[in-house]
């Protein structure tokens, strides 16, 4: 097994309400491979990828309960300035801020939004994790 | 924004037995920027973090509830046979298959695990979805 992963599926209540959100509200550009019953992002070498929820029941073989289970995802931006524009920019296009963008005591500065499905994405600036050209993270 | 997510974390009941699973289980190399409180595989552009769901609970201001909330994570292997091998590996270090390795309607071959927190992952080979040297996948 290689060390990596290929796609983030977000189980969503509706469809078309979902693709607004990430194509209108945060700006990324729906995958020529979408079709109307699964809409592609391209994001780095991965995908993210939105599926109706009772279809992902049936293909998982388990059931979507509602509330946070404990999986994030992040968004690490290049300053400060630019986590307040992308918290403001979610929260413009129907999302939900559950918490404010505020300096955290690792020594970052972090908030969190909640997509129309209520899944929690974090956008940070962490200072001890510079972004490549493309937008990598390096830990390794 | 970009289109680009930095981080997927997963909050974990035992942070010790999560990374024996990733790190002795499937093989993968812990980022040395990891610490006791938080530990990081860099996969592709990208860092998959386990995080104390205690912790993770507190930094979102969310509980965790339990069971499956509609997220899943996928690895796309390189042919049928990785699938298996993926999926056995998985199973012997402890993670539950829910989902058998099987051929599945839009063309592919699928099954799923789950992680030691029961986070879904999808083991699939699609032949529609190539990967290149490094194991991105590309759909833009």
């Amino acid at each position: 097994m290689e060390q990596r992963l290929s796609v983030i599926t977000l189980g969503v209540q509706d469809l078309e309400k979902s693709r607004t959100f990430y194509e209108k509200g945060l700006g990324w550009k729906v995958s020529p491979s979408s079709n109307e019953h699964i809409i592609l992002f391209q994001i780095g070498g991965m995908v993210l990828s939105l599926f109706s929820k009772r279809e992902l029941e049936k293909d998982v073989g388990l059931k979507i309960e509602p509330g946070f289970s404990g999986i994030t995802l992040a968004y690490i931006a290049r300053n400060e300035e630019e986590v307040r524009d992308v918290l403001n920019k979610a929260e413009k296009a129907g999302g939900e801020i559950v918490k404010s963008a505020q300096k955290v005591f690792w020594g970052g500065y972090s908030g969190y939004f909640t997509d129309p499905d209520g899944y929690p994405f974090e956008v940070a600036w962490n200072p001890y994790w510079p972004l490549d050209d493309k937008g990598n993270v390096n830990v390794s």
